[in-house]
């Protein structure tokens, strides 16, 4: 608890404030946190890069992500560089109150408690704020809209701000459209060693990993719906059809779904899919894929998740408004919700991201990929210090490409060079048939 | 704690005597029992069935299985039937206590503490002994194979013992081939619903649950070694491909390492594969698969498990005798062993079945198929009574076949029935090209 | 022609009497049987074992196969072996006339045709039995059952009729059930060596191969309709799905279809599958799978064939008494059947077998090992003269052990083997949990 | 023969100059492109429209494709609009002789012949230039090389041209960074709805398809080297897994070698995977991808192809270089270069694009995607006539969002539609957590 954490800072000087839940999970966090940096090869390698460099020295950084051992890592890399840096959680039901624990005991300022209210989850968003940062790191943009609402983004204090979800960069082009966005801004999400990555491999794994611990449910032979065939939902399709399951997609872009047809998928609309689907999944950035039409269509013993960003994908008041009653915890992370006609559908993770709220998120493989995108930029940015525009930035090409021939070479790869002839031929047009 | 149960059963004049850990863990035991039911329609139609016929009224029925909510959901089949059933555990690391507290405090005298020690575990299967079961049922063929010891099985009052795995029913057909075994056996394993659906898609599930419910390692892009290619190591190396990872089969017989490659897996001796693997799970109902030499040869961060019957197809003893130190619960169910020359090497549920000593076992779909066949069978003892010969029996075929069918309508799934024409052309001899 | 083989025998004394279409067609078919011997290296080395104990030395041996460069590879060792070979076709279709011609060229007695009539196909199996052969090998028996129609079976100087089909075998076992097997008969199919690799792998690629043959159609985001989830269903539906296509198995045993949908596929009756597949495969060995009312059903551009052994599989008559008219070779193999409403549905290869008559049947390493297991059991009929039972005999597992290890060998790959420890752990039933 | 047709064109006042191989083919080339029109409804949909419209009334198009069914069908969209249509080939061993005489009786001037030589190929390719184009269509960007080349782009004369290859949009953008580039061009292949589908799907099927006619392999448990991981590679690999094959992925770029990683295929430079291939597929878009020094390296039997545009991925020179001896058309399409060491290696259509070449090149399914795209930007660039700015212009985005809509509408798949809160939704940030 928050006096918890008070009073042991009480006990040590250096402690800084914060809320976490638990102090004494520190031990399981730090051993938690270690095994993910067995994990995060190339993350490892910068930190030591920053540590030598003093990078981030002078810097505040606040970052408003996931509370994980694989987050934990990230951050340790930019103490490592010199920074001050304050985590807030970026969504109530994800953080690790082990990691918090640990991490803010060697130091760090943590506010995230898993399972925190409403009010208690922007406290902490504050406090983010007032940390005052140069730098802020975000995932579904939270922070950087808090900023403006505020009107602390008018003050120019911030250098620049690096967003991780698709959901976030999408919200920030549109502040952008509208000419509201003050700060300049990067879409981490858009770097090729980010959303190819760790929306994919690491929602696919992650997601179906989130509902086999709710549920232990057989993947095989069930039909799984769905919704949305971006990356995300390309890698949960993957997965799921790796263990069995038949996927049924749902899009409303007419080329993600022809690829879904290609891909060997069935493709209708949600209304059609709602009857036949023993699992639906919602990965499309976008809010009320499931409402309430689709709920009366259900079958009896439907287990209903999302894996978007935020817990708009799936109408909770609409499931709510036609239960009878909700048996909470039947299993783990999942919540009954019986029908006035006696069907039962399975909520799970309370319509929150069931990767992290039912599983432990990503594996660090590949959040080594993306927190080292994340680490690079962030340098990027202490580079430029106040040069950058107000605008949405893409990420360097030369941070893609030095994430991945690190990566690479840490997964002990090796790969061909282009020769000068072959270099030739691709830069000519005078060679011909 | 044994003391706990006796304690309580001094309270309730009705309550068997026992053995479970914790009588507190009941109400979540009937929460999770209740769930899996769900996913067991069959086996609660023969329940149903069951209750109608008094199918075992006045028998004695001692199980010898893994202590999980669907097992629970099989003694109920056979209570309902008015059994008398003892239960005790087939493996020390795989009882669910809450399960057994819940099935414990309805009645059943349970035998099973998870991470009890040997000494214990026999004491449970002896206890099962003492039960004087007229049918017994084994995972394992422990129950079966102590009776034999003792020189139970020669009074002959086991009208018929069931048999569920692999491993166990190779060693009934030693013990026959000895001229040893001295009562009537079944291997259910051998039973089309049995191994064709729980060793395959049930072993290929539960197995990768476990190793990422333990590790949360990305198994895209690892080389994961499959030692064993039977139907368990079908069904693991179809899911873990599934999720990206390359699979490297090791085999013995030349038919099944074929198989492998023409899936479009590798094969190779396992001396070759311990040094290009990242992760290694055996498979293969044999000891010692993974031994001394091939420690030595493993790359730094190798994750080692198993999920065959017994804990001995990993060779501990050399692990422990290579290693400098050991690293106890680095993760949940994951021990790190720390090599002298500085090399770790993770080993999952101390060598023990990672499905159920890391994960939950299979999942309840396909329990309802074996646990089915079980119920069946057991039915079958009942009414063939002391007639049934002594030998190792297989489950009889209209046992298949209802299982099936049942199982295919509780799916929803319809299928096309033979014409006349047809069953008279397949029978015929005349018709031609 | 007949003439032209009979004019060519003319000039070469040593020419055996036969039926090809065209001697001019040799060469070729010489180069096609030296490509297929390239990929046999199985039955390449027990060609010159049995050149070396000269195996066959006054044997007379009929095959009635299909006529490929794979099937001229087996000849070719059982001449090397000293046999006197009749080779006639088992399919009017499936004839590859290079291969006949050239056969014929080098002294075998081949009668066969590709598209030779009811008659003509008739009269080579005669021309097979007036070899007065001791050995025979059928592909779907159709030697062995007018060896018994005519009552020289009764003769008992067949030593031993070997079958490679599942189709073929159901017929033996239903004859020898009715009590009208003569002559010993091994049930070449059966063997592991045999259905595990031809009846999935080798119908999986070649079926695929046939139908894109013939249509040049896209498989991804079709939906395949496959009847039959056997060996060879289970070959074409994996096959199918890795070009991306949707599958939907029809089954009439519950067992198979429970597989099927846990395999990740749709399963329903044919009477639904009629009306959303766009292209269907029968692969059942029984008839009349696809009929009147699925015709009826299908949507336009419906793609109709068949990989079983007969071509009894559709209702050919039906089709046609449908039609308004049909438009032949649409594309090679194909005919377009022009519904009274309008809807047209393509035939392939006039439902016979479409990976034999549309393309070019399993291809070689595959057939290697099929044909080693003939030509081994071959030499087994021999060794044993008369001493064989009349009855359906298994393949001595010994030639199937020889063929894996063998096979293993000339694919480059290396398996372990077990310790002494290790096989005594196997047959003992003492050692425990 | 040109001699053929220029006689046959003295016969049919009408007739068009060209150079066709024999025209009675026609018939049968009128029948493979009904066949393709069957699978191409929305360039169907889109024919009807220019017919209406007049949409290309006056201008004359020069097109370089290669010569199949699918590509007569474009040109037949075009004509119905008005055009005045000359076609030639795109690659020298790509000409279906069928199609181009189908298209030339039907009064389109075709210069294309199967296997025609260097010389003939550049006469067929001016010929195309001589039409004085007011739109060209480019597979490979042969023609707008020429135009540039023989200073006819310099004219101004050409309103647009359109490239439909990766190898060509990348010389393109050379030429224009270079300030070489005279003529405004749209880069068709990157629109969605050509790379994503033809690039991916119609590859990896049609290149697969290619290897199977050559040599007819079992690819099950072969090593397949795919050179190469962008669309085209990803297709090739996706499909040759589904054929059981076992994949090593070859690459010069870091991302998408750690792709080719996690989607579970292994990664290594061609010289080790010259020493492990046993089939080679080059799909990169440059020169010399295998070479001397891999083909030192192959095995015996080794198969090797290209499905690139060029023939210049495969280093021919090399490996003649190397070779005692060539044995032509060992099999249809296929050259086997006898090393001087006597190791065979087996070359497919001389290097040149193995679909097109030994199969039928991309379905026509596929290619309806692709060649409705070309026919609406041919239509984009009539209606802005000479307002085009000189540069490397994208395929507008209606477009895209056009053929996407009209192909799923064909495939008769619905989807959903975003309501206005879901609209309003993503247009916001204001919306959060």
């Amino acid at each position: 608890m928050a006096a918890k954490a008070t009073k042991t800072a009480a006990r040590t000087a250096a402690r800084p404030t914060g809320d976490v839940a638990d102090l004494r999970l520190a031990a399981r966090g730090r051993g938690r946190i270690a095994w993910a940096a067995g994990q995060m090869p190339v993350l490892a390698e910068l930190s030591r890069r920053f540590a030598r460099q003093k990078t981030f020295r002078g810097l505040r950084i606040s970052a408003c992500l996931h509370v994980t051992s694989e987050t934990a890592n990230l951050v340790r890399a930019l103490v490592a560089g010199g920074a001050d840096v304050l985590l807030c959680a970026s969504n109530p039901l994800s953080t690790q109150d082990d990691v918090a624990a640990a991490l803010h005991e060697e130091g760090v300022a943590v506010h995230a408690v898993r399972g925190e209210d409403r009010d208690r989850y922007w406290r902490h968003v504050d406090a983010a704020l007032a940390h005052d940062p140069q730098i802020t790191i975000d995932d579904g943009a939270d922070l950087v809209s808090r900023l403006h609402e505020t009107g602390a983004a008018g003050a120019k204090k911030v250098l620049g701000s690096l967003e991780e979800t698709t959901t976030g960069v999408i919200r920030l082009r549109s502040m952008h459209r509208d000419g509201a966005l003050k700060i300049p801004v990067f879409a981490v999400n858009d770097a090729q060693c980010k959303h190819l990555f760790d929306n994919r491999y690491g929602t696919g794994q992650s997601t179906i990993d989130g509902i086999i611990r709710a549920t232990n449910v057989l993947l095989a032979g069930r039909t799984m719906v769905v919704a949305g065939y971006g990356w995300c939902g390309k890698g949960v399709s993957m997965r799921a059809r790796g263990l069995g399951a038949q996927i049924v997609v749902t899009e409303v872009d007419p080329v993600k779904a022809i690829e879904a047809a290609l891909d060997g998928h069935r493709v209708m609309p949600m209304e059609q899919a709602a009857a036949i689907g023993d699992v639906f999944v919602t990965v499309t950035g976008n809010r009320d894929v499931v409402r309430r039409e689709h709920f009366a269509a259900m079958k009896d013993g439907a287990i209903v998740c999302n894996s978007g960003h935020f817990d708009v994908e799936v109408d909770l008041k609409a499931l709510a408004g036609l239960a009878a009653r909700v048996e909470k915890d039947a299993r783990p992370a999942t919540d009954t919700y019986v029908m006035q006609d006696g069907r039962r559908i399975h909520l799970l993770a309370e319509g929150r991201l069931v990767n992290l709220a039912a599983a432990e998120g990503h594996p660090a493989a590949v959040m080594d990929m993306s927190f080292s995108v994340q680490a690079l930029t962030a340098a990027h940015v202490a580079a430029e210090g106040d040069r950058l525009e107000v605008k949405v930035h893409t990420v360097p090409e030369a941070i893609d490409r030095e994430v991945a021939a690190l990566k690479l070479k840490t997964m002990g790869l090796a790969i061909d060079r282009l020769s000068k002839t072959q270099e030739r031929y691709l830069a000519s047009w005078r060679e011909g048939t």
